[in-house]
């Protein structure tokens, strides 16, 4: 598909992240003003809760869907509704667009320099998913050896445990360095310090937009995801290494996961669908994927210490890296009854690629510290350091036009120095 | 203190879980009704919702707290609104009250047995513990063997992973067997099947009532707490071994968790409070008690097959069994900085006691299926058998009262035939 264009010329560059193409759904405010839906177009947001006000663009036809701070009403509505609203937003945005609904939808739209960008959606639960081949063999083979890297279950099922919903933020909110339980191998007792094994998990999320009450197949998973975010699963790995025995993460992963600011629909994503990579056991029928459900999605990640000039890519991977896609990890999460919820989160893991610089998190890059990376100022870095911004990117590219998210970007400021002292 | 006398006489009674002492909150609909807010007493119903309309007997002076089907915006009040509403019920309720408020909460009342109860509070996040030390004895006697039955963080911190709220269900709500992967230790490759160990988990859940955004002291947590229901925590074995490692517990507890239809509030329990056990490893101090945080609650669970005419007592313990209070607990989920939110349920871990008639699972009392339990029909048991209806008890011991939950009991029905099928 080719780039379709809009008479809002700067989404006909071949830079933009947001062309006619890709039409993602976020919320902002301006100045003091309310959270409204909005709609990336080029570098300006349409508004979609006001052009929904003046009937000229409207999910549905009864209710105010659009008149809230998050876009849960309208995943509410479900998927016929979803292609007919962006049907209809192609239209008023198309370069041959009747002039009253563009002139109208000028008057809609604000600049997206002007604006402040939210959470995009309320997060009713959180999962994350530890579903990236090249990251499980490298986090098995530091811990467990080359021979026992990936657990026996693995090639079986995607890997995942509930996370926390209520510390799911938008991109730009600081994140602050957390305190835990800590034991070091060399002490006979934990110690309550702050982490200083802070990193980041470089993924994508997908959001469920449709609920479902009893086992899906992945087929029906794939039709109920209604989008995309990049996500930051923020870790601290010295908390998890003390706590994470025998029940999971906990704590290590409750401080921030971070999403970028733009939700891309699944329908703008549909002609970067592939296949994941082939098998190495048969899974079972459940969990076989019916047709493409990856998507072909150049990501990055770069770092930039405070008052650096330049940040540093620290590793470029593809989601379509991934063993297992999202639907199939929708499909597994509902198999054993669990009712899903509009507005359910599932982290897909952290995606690696093969190689060295294609390692979505510090613990791989830095091979467990042992290995410090050189950064473009030329300090070192194992893990974050607090002034430390962590920057995700990603964007699909299609014929002379991408389709991104918006950077998801978080910057570590120090942890509080007596956290019980308010 | 001794029982406080109402002019319902019913409540009166040394048998009833509901003295003026108690005053739990749930939810409760008649026929057809909406659903709304009521106060067990004796056993009747007080429709709060429907005095708070009249402006009797009001929780906040402003807004219908109380105009919703869940006591979610009640809680949001705070301590204070909490402790003044309690004061006014019981004016309202006792012996001596005006002969104009006995009138009009007689018509603002109904009996228990006409009532159909729901949740009673909006589960925002469900956490789920594995502080009772006697439970994790047993149970990692049984994997590990006695030298190694508590991991090394055991003792130290209260492990806990995070679990689905969106499968907390009611008392009385029927819970249909699951669906997952399992993996026989003499099979090569996992297979998809109904589970063949489900089981229960006895445990008391804990509600916070107001939110936290950073660490909280360990009072500063109790503070939080708006109130206790009894929890079981439906557990599949045999998809939780083959799912564990290395992330925990995932579709074997997504099932359902169910809780009694009344919260008791923490000033009914007041009396009742004790202090955790004495610690093997003193805690860190963010983690020590600093008075008594626990309460002393007999708690017994009992099964009854499918057209059985008698119900076999399984187990009977205590909630101060537990090695960390749900104030510990909270307090250690707010270490890493993740806010806690109003209607956040904490599950307390399994609560067995020292010696085999206390054990709180299946798992533990049939010592993972070796030993069958026989039940009063003379049927054996190892694990949860279709039909079986399982119910947990408790109910703090006054001097001539008891203060009680209501039972927490779900039936559990067959495996679907085709989870895929619809």
């Amino acid at each position: 598909m080719p780039l379709m264009r809009s008479w809002v010329e700067s989404a006909n560059s071949a830079e933009t992240e947001f062309p006619l193409n890709n039409l993602p759904y976020g919320v902002f405010s301006v100045g003091d003003g309310d959270l409204r839906c909005g709609v990336a177009i080029g570098d300006r947001i349409l508004d979609a809760t006001g052009l929904e006000a003046t009937g000229l663009l409207r999910a549905d036809a009864d209710a105010d869907v659009l008149d809230a701070p998050n876009w849960n009403d309208f995943m509410e509505l479900g998927p016929t509704a979803w292609a007919r609203y962006r049907a209809d937003l192609q239209r008023i945005l198309a370069e041959d667009a009747d002039e009253r609904l563009q002139d109208a939808a000028v008057s809609y739209s604000v600049p997206m320099a002007r604006a402040t960008l939210h959470m995009p959606f309320k997060v009713a639960e959180y999962t994350d998913f530890y579903a990236g081949r090249h990251h499980a063999t490298n986090v098995g083979t530091m811990f467990r050896g080359p021979e026992n890297a990936l657990p026996p279950n693995w090639l079986h099922i995607p890997i995942g445990y509930n996370g926390r919903a209520s510390s799911v933020y938008v991109s730009g909110t600081e994140i602050r360095r957390p305190w835990g339980q800590l034991k070091s191998p060399d002490h006979d007792a934990p110690a309550f310090l702050p982490s200083r094994r802070f990193d980041i998990e470089l993924e994508m999320g997908a959001i469920v937009g449709q609920p479902s009450d009893g086992p899906v197949s992945v087929q029906q998973a794939d039709d109920m995801i209604f989008g995309y975010v990049l996500l930051n699963d923020w870790s601290a790995r010295d908390i998890q290494a003390w706590e994470y025995q025998p029940l999971g993460p906990f704590q290590a992963k409750a401080t921030a996961t971070s999403i970028s600011p733009w939700i891309v629909t699944k329908a703008a994503l549909e002609p970067f669908r592939v296949s994941t990579p082939a098998r190495e056991k048969e899974l079972l029928p459940h969990l076989r994927e019916p047709g493409p459900m990856l998507y072909d999605i150049p990501l990055s990640v770069s770092i930039q210490p405070e008052n650096a000039k330049e940040s540093t890519l620290l590793a470029h991977t593809n989601y379509k890296e991934m063993y297992y896609s999202s639907a199939q990890q929708l499909a597994h999460h509902t198999t054993a009854g669990s009712p899903m919820t509009v507005g359910d989160l599932l982290g897909s893991g952290t995606i690696s690629g093969p190689t060295r610089p294609e390692r979505g998190s510090l613990l791989e890059l830095s091979w467990g510290g042992k290995e410090p990376i050189t950064l473009a100022t030329g300090e070192t870095r194992t893990f974050i350091e607090d002034g430390d911004t962590l920057t995700l990117s990603g964007a699909a590219e299609g014929d002379g036009y991408r389709v991104g998210f918006g950077d998801c970007t978080g910057k570590v400021i120090a942890a509080l120095t007596d956290p019980y002292e308010r």
